[in-house]
């Protein structure tokens, strides 16, 4: 059986199939007879949830380290409480099964919490919630597949995973992700990117037509998914991966060679990452520094904020793991296409070209301070970077540097510690921020250009668009000359300028970059390789005059 | 009693209020008695119909030409049709009134009419509505205000007024303009703007809060409409009117001074125009052509595209009312914020980078080539030149001449003339265009900028979204370097820039305009003399070093 979906991660995946089932969680009033059955029941499915979050717990606490472990406590907690298992209690005493009386007490204290001033508290809601979910399945019999000790060659078939999810999952035994949700942008589909585990997305009931241990087949170039395929096939594909784990082989054998191209010209290697379990890939593919790591994903998949101790723990650990390397860190790029539904940003005709990235943190001062904050405590831990994004004046920036300022000014006066050389950066993404680099590169400590961003309104189109997406062209001369300009305004100023779009590491591409002058380039951790690979093998100043041909062919 | 609301042309009215009411077209089912005397009632609606339509189509004769009253003959024939007036009949004598039966009879006739294939006969789908909706507000006894013989010093109160309401107007004898609906770009904002008629929008209920013969004050500046107001308030207003008329006077002593700057600088001022009936108030301020004719809202408020005949008789009374001045056309702007349902554009996440103007017309190639030969056809009659919208690339402009030589052979095919020196040329309004209009134009044989949408592309804002539209700045530098980078592209290759948007009317802006070396501005006709006094004021030579500061000022 052949099924498609999206491709969102390269790829070819040979396995077996592990179905992570999610109980719908809608529970029905059901009427019991036997109470003190019930009660039992209920009181054992304490038990095993206990035992499951303190194996997790274990595992999170060695991949992702103390603090992203505490949360587990909070769990145990809930589950200890007498207010939360004595209101249980008293309904299933009333007659009602024990999924019911835990999910009405659930939503009571989610409610009640929600209602609090207490940042601290509001949070805990969320950690009800799960504990809830955690106890339904079990007493639903739903059988929890270990997620951290999955078998050598699995193939994980599930709704959707989330972040708690694929934190456990050890990868190394992992030959493709199949979900039924998301798109390029998904979680699911980013992390796979970043492990270069084969991945295809939107399959639309695929938790169905699959049973654990099928084999299966995953093609991540072309989103196809085949079930129990013939022998022939198989053969087929079996050829495809060995070719493709030669070229894996190969591109190895790059790691500890330094970028640079024939001619001697150095071009930095870094790495774009989203979240912290995400680092460990950057490193392993000899990533010199992160690029970018989009903070907006810290905000996402929540009612609220991250507090200010929260993000300060998050940016610590990243600078932390990559000791002493350079760390951009992007503030909050909120708004466009990612919407966060508490920060109650306007339904917009125009999203694009809405209120959004810096103009939104401009105007919600506060959250952005929290940010910056969280940032400049964090900043003693390594060699970050900050970088604003969607600039289009220098007034933006001065406005942006003044907050920073502010909360310099707090945390002196509070006597915490911060480091006295962060540099600065915004990116280049919208037309008017190349255009006025000379003016921009005066104020900034170094540029990364947003090539997504910087294509779509340098050709006035919407590339999630299908119907104008044709229009797409990252060689467009326009564009080309912006970055040029770009280039040449950061280096007359002592700047310099990194690539972070999508098209960075694209080898076609990656060669026209090098010759328009780009400093430095921050790709997907798994293209790492690859893109240096190109880069040993090409001639800058060759590159150079390719590149001075495109700027005027169309 | 003073009401707010949305000023779109500016000046000074005082005078009475005439109504213009609308039924609101809600017809409900009312059995009757005495059928005899509904025959009658309907048979005389029907007289004094072709009364009110002879008289219209004499007035429209006269203002708009024969073609243009041609519309009236069809209304006349569908008044003397068996079919329909039998139809009509009939369902009274079974019982129902006469709004009932002329209502029901008309939806049965315009659904037979949208059923064919002929498009003509389509069209009259409209007419039988009209038609029925006339008959209705007889039969409603309500009062039809005599548009063509407005006393002098009317002020024209109304929901909202229709291209054939406001083309029947004596426009010189109204002091201004108070509708309920439409905001800036409203049919009633622009023929007011055009014949500086002082006009507030969106005011809420006004049509029951003012009677016939009230002394209202407009205020088209601030957006205050004021109604019987007191004695010092109209002395204060009067006041402001008569500084008010001195200036106009001033300004009509330039009307016939040739437009260049004080050292000798020739700019040529032209008229942005969306509908023939503002071509007069174009001539009559000194326009020496149009810089813009918008063609979209001949597409719109309607249920299909206009034919091509329709097309050529209006784009033929333009070119001959301008007696062979320069008419710059402008092909179909559809799709972003101006959505003409029946073309069926889908609802887009970003229209402002979506599926519009050239996209849509290169994607559409039989509507564009309809409108191209209609251009083709009307070329005979004066000084036409092309002009396409939205262009990011060489190959769009390559593409759209390819369709328009389809058209030339065609009607060459036909035996029909069109004249063999017809200008080609583009509207620079996306940054890419202005980026590589050195490519462009060898291309073409002049540029149009469009500011509006230059300046939302380049500082990647919607600039009606209120949340950002602090961000709109037409003097920030990248498109000001944009603007003088178009303009030395052309001037290096022998052709001519304009400015058609809106800034080029604001006269702190057209000084800066000039200094960057643009050749031809175009404005709303009310703006024509203002701006050349301006002109007529400065110093090229000093605009030229004061707009060379504001490029690197920020």
């Amino acid at each position: 059986m052949l099924i498609r979906g999206i491709p969102v991660s390269e790829g070819i995946g040979l396995g077996r199939a592990v179905v992570v089932k999610e109980s719908e969680y809608v529970v029905r009033k059901v009427k019991i007879e036997d109470a003190g059955a019930e009660l039992r029941r209920f009181l054992d499915s304490i038990e095993k949830a206990k035992e499951q979050i303190r194996e997790i717990k274990a595992a999170t606490h060695e991949s992702l380290g103390e603090k992203n472990a505490m949360i587990f406590d909070a769990h145990l907690l809930i589950l200890d409480d007498p207010e939360f298992v004595n209101m249980v209690k008293w309904k299933i005493e009333e007659g009602v099964s024990a999924e019911f009386a835990i999910d009405e007490s659930a939503r009571f204290f989610e409610d009640l919490l929600l209602s609090l001033e207490d940042e601290y508290m509001r949070e805990r809601a969320n950690d009800i919630k799960d504990v809830a979910l955690r106890l339904i399945r079990i007493l639903n019999g739903e059988e929890q597949i270990d997620l951290k000790n999955l078998p050598e060659g699995s193939i994980l078939i599930a709704h959707d995973l989330t972040p708690s999810q694929t934190a456990q999952i050890n990868k190394q035994n992992v030959r493709g992700f199949i979900t039924e949700k998301g798109g390029k942008t998904s979680h699911t589909a980013i992390i796979a990117r970043t492990y270069g585990i084969p991945a295809v997305v939107g399959v639309e009931d695929i938790i169905n037509k699959v049973k654990n241990g099928d084999f299966l087949i995953v093609d991540g170039y072309e989103g196809f998914v085949y079930v129990n395929p013939e022998e022939y096939l198989i053969k087929e594909y079996e050829e495809k991966l060995v070719e493709e784990n030669r070229r894996k082989e190969e591109l190895k054998s790059f790691l500890y060679v330094e970028s640079k191209t024939q001619d001697e010209k150095r071009i930095k290697l870094f790495a774009n990452v989203a979240h912290i379990e995400e680092i460990d890939a950057a490193l392993k593919n000899g990533a010199e520094g992160i690029g970018l790591f989009r903070t907006e994903f810290l905000f996402m998949d929540r009612s609220q904020p991250p507090s200010e101790d929260e993000q300060f723990e998050v940016y610590k650990s990243v600078l932390e793991k990559m000791e002493g390397r350079p760390v951009i860190i992007r503030t909050l790029d909120a708004g466009g296409d990612k919407n966060i539904s508490y920060l109650n940003i306007d339904k917009e005709e125009n999203p694009f070209l809405g209120y959004r990235a810096i103009r939104f943190c401009l105007g919600n001062k506060e959250l952005f301070k929290i940010q910056l904050r969280a940032l400049l405590r964090a900043s003693i831990y390594g060699n970050l970077k900050i970088m604003f994004p969607m600039i289009t004046s220098s007034d933006e920036v001065y406005k942006a540097k003044l907050i920073i300022q502010e909360a310099e000014k707090e945390l002196k006066k509070q006597g915490i510690d911060y480091s006295q050389n962060i540099e600065i950066g915004i990116m280049i993404e919208t037309p008017s921020a190349a255009v006025i680099s000379d003016i921009l590169a005066k104020e900034v400590d170094f540029f990364s250009i947003g090539t997504n961003d910087l294509i779509q309104y340098t050709l006035a189109i919407d590339r999630t668009n299908d119907k104008v997406s044709y229009l797409y062209n990252p060689l467009h001369p326009a564009v080309l000359r912006l970055i040029k300009m770009t280039v040449e305004n950061a280096h007359k100023n002592g700047i310099e300028v990194g690539v972070c779009g999508e098209i960075a590491s694209n080898p076609e591409i990656v060669s026209v970059l090098i010759g328009l002058g780009v400093d430095e380039l921050s790709v997907n951790p798994s293209k790492i390789l690859s893109v240096k690979k190109k880069i040993l093998q090409m001639k800058c100043e060759e590159e150079k005059r390719r590149a001075e041909d495109l700027l005027s062919w169309q």
